[in-house]
């Protein structure tokens, strides 16, 4: 009865139950759970997760698990593998499945191709309904994950696309060809995962096909995947501007957090020494107005607001784009001008606040300016900085918020002082 | 065959077609295209679209379209109107229809009561396969969008559910009894929109039921409104820790961005001179020791990169999660524990580091013991701020990278001069 009690639960509340039990117990509850229920299990937990279980299990079942599991599943897992316990656990599977999946590992990281699932149904134009629905019924162990079926020529190259629904509603006798929408979406299996998310959001498919350059149809991918990456790169874009990690969450050990985080504070403490040594070397003009002080913090801190509010919106908007030139050079017209006019405001809003409070309005005008100055810096910066990281391919980590903001602090602190030590005659 | 045309396309291919054209063609266009064709793109858009082309086609057009359309997207439109505007539309409409949007827009804004579609078919228990069979048929006009049919019983509460793949493999007079599965997932009408989409994603359902407070099925969400979702929560985080606006993307007017930003950065800016006036309060002391100014920058901006740090993991964290006691105490005492390692590691390297720049041992251990204590103050406040600011629900936006950052730089300046004058005699 421990088998049909696991069937009436959901996959996801099988990883439940598994997460609760104690080592010894979780031993027995892997042993007694058929190996269909283990793989659709497995597919729903994190890598760790499933190397965990893969251990415990041994390599003859592990691979009758692998065997069940969905290449998508499969793929995410194997890719996050060092590379010799990938190629020990690829070699006990057959060369079918194995090949199979070195194909999709072979795609770039990222790629539409890592996310392939093999669970499709490909029919002919010339099928009748009746010839498809049959093919479904032989199809019946994936046929659950599925919600289109695709037709492909004899070169295996798609063309259309059939639903269930109209399935459901055609005569046995139709055929395929009269029946199926002609205009198919579709991605290439390099194109960038979050581009085939757009897609999928756009057209609000279920599942999409994913063909190679030939046209001809080499897997599906489906909408839950899609979440799941949705998910990770937005992730990633707030560990970016956050300047920590994606890998950090509610339940992640405080060791673990500081060996993430820290050796990215202590670049940045390097980085901010810089600033002190822009200070110590304009040591003398601060010497003789020591009221330069008191708007370093502010001047300093605004360049770095208004750089992170410009690399929130690129970060938001490199997602899943191709830029052209047009596009880079219209974003940073644009930022070009909101730095100038949010420049200009702030900058005759402390010009008036400086000259009230120092009762100089020398003084005011020198403030006014460098904020006017870096402002416009500031916002350039957060525009063309991750532009350029993300043309040269570094990774994304590196055009963190805290880079930007540091970067500003040096830039607006040698303009303020540049500024001051020419006028510091007329103060 | 302008018919035949649009019938081939999808959706969301007529609005690009939609967008590309001129005004006066846009407008033969929408005459052109059937109400249920003009329904599905509408559905596609943006609230600021879906105005302009009601505002095109009149009131009599647009109840016909209304009427054609999904309760989801059109709640999603409404909920934006001006509600002047809103109840002259629903005035229009059909009684039974505005009294469900009515309804609808009665439930808590983000919640999953307004993410309901009404497409959705429930059948009995007592069914036969080819009673449910024909119910699907009758429902053709929504049965496309449609994957799962819900079982309830005779007070409408939800029993089962039973995919279309379930019936496809069963025999015409099986009860659906003894087909649904009864282990089911659902969302109460009241829950967060996070909540029901982390329901969705660790499911991975294409549709999940929404009830009442006595378990009545009242719709469906599904998951393209639920990848919106995510995708606009994202969004709003992101533009959280840029301290800007989520509606600031690449297409956004220089003008239109600048109105978005300014207000936030003149807010900033006044707060920034606080830290001005900690400087200025310090004067004799900064008099005294120029040198201090110099490690100033570095202080302030690596007590600002451990808070948005923190930040980053706790606006993550918060996403579709209720935050009980001891998640939150676990989570600040993890976070103190980051900080104080984090503090001890920067605060010694920068001693030996300011002791060989300065030649003053004094000098070195103040700014590391400073460095130290803002470090941990630093990662409290990037955490405890948005966690506060999220109890008393205000608005998140107000709990941004940058209101952390001049927060920061206002009590790391406060603590940096404070134990440097405390400790002015032994320099
Ligand atoms: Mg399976
Ligand atoms: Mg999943
Ligand atoms: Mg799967
Ligand atoms: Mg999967
Ligand atoms: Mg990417
Ligand atoms: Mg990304
Ligand atoms: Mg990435
Ligand atoms: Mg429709
Ligand atoms: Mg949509
Ligand atoms: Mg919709
Ligand atoms: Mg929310
Ligand atoms: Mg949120
Ligand atoms: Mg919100």
């Amino acid at each position: 009865e421990f088998h049909a009690f696991a069937r009436d639960l959901h996959p996801y509340d099988l990883t439940q139950i598994y997460r609760e039990l104690d080592p010894e117990d979780s031993g027995h509850f892997l042993i007694r759970l058929q190996t269909e229920q283990l793989a659709d299990m497995i597919e729903m937990m994190s890598g760790q997760e499933q190397a965990d279980i893969f251990q415990a299990l041994g390599p003859d079942r592990s691979v009758d698990v692998m065997e069940q599991m969905d290449d998508a599943d499969l793929t995410r897992f194997l890719q996050d593998l060092p590379p010799a316990k990938r190629e020990e656990l690829l070699s006990y599977m057959h060369l079918s499945s194995s090949s199979t999946l070195r194909k999709l590992l072979g795609y770039p990281p990222e790629s539409a191709g890592r996310l392939m699932s093999d669970r499709f149904i490909s029919i002919s134009a010339e099928d009748t309904v009746q010839e498809a629905t049959e093919h479904i019924r032989r199809s019946a162990a994936m046929s659950d994950t599925i919600s289109y079926l695709y037709v492909v020529d004899q070169e295996r190259r798609l063309a259309g696309v059939v639903s269930y629904h109209d399935l459901f509603f055609a005569e046995d006798h139709q055929l395929i060809g009269d029946l199926m929408k002609k205009r198919i979406v579709s991605a290439s299996v390099t194109m960038d995962q979050e581009e085939a998310a757009q897609l999928i959001q756009r057209y609000e498919f279920l599942a999409l096909p994913v063909v190679d350059e030939e046209s001809r149809l080499c897997g599906i991918i489906t909408v839950d995947d899609i979440l799941d990456i949705v998910v990770s790169e937005a992730d990633e874009d707030i560990a970016k501007m956050g300047g920590g990690s994606k890998d950090i969450d509610f339940d992640t050990k405080a060791i673990v957090a500081v060996r993430r985080r820290l050796p990215w504070l202590i670049l940045l403490l390097f980085i901010g020494l810089i600033s002190g040594s822009i200070v110590n070397f304009f040591e003398n003009t601060l010497n003789q107005i020591v009221a330069l002080a008191f708007f370093m913090p502010m001047i300093a801190g605004m360049t770095g607001n208004t750089g992170t509010q410009s690399l929130a919106v690129v970060v938001r908007g490199l997602n899943g784009r191709k830029l052209n030139a047009k596009t880079v050079w219209k974003l940073i017209r644009r930022e070009l001008i909101v730095g100038i006019v949010i420049g200009i405001s702030c900058g005759l809003l402390i010009t008036v606040i400086a000259y009230f409070w120092q009762g100089n309005l020398v003084l005011g005008g020198i403030i006014g300016v460098s904020l006017l100055a870096t402002l416009i810096i500031g916002t350039l910066t957060g525009t063309c900085i991750p532009l350029l990281l993300s043309r040269f391919k570094v990774d994304p980590a590196v055009a963190s918020g805290p880079l930007i903001t540091t970067l500003n602090d040096i830039l607006s602190l040698f303009i303020y002082f540049g500024i001051a030590s020419r006028f510091l005659g007329m103060l």
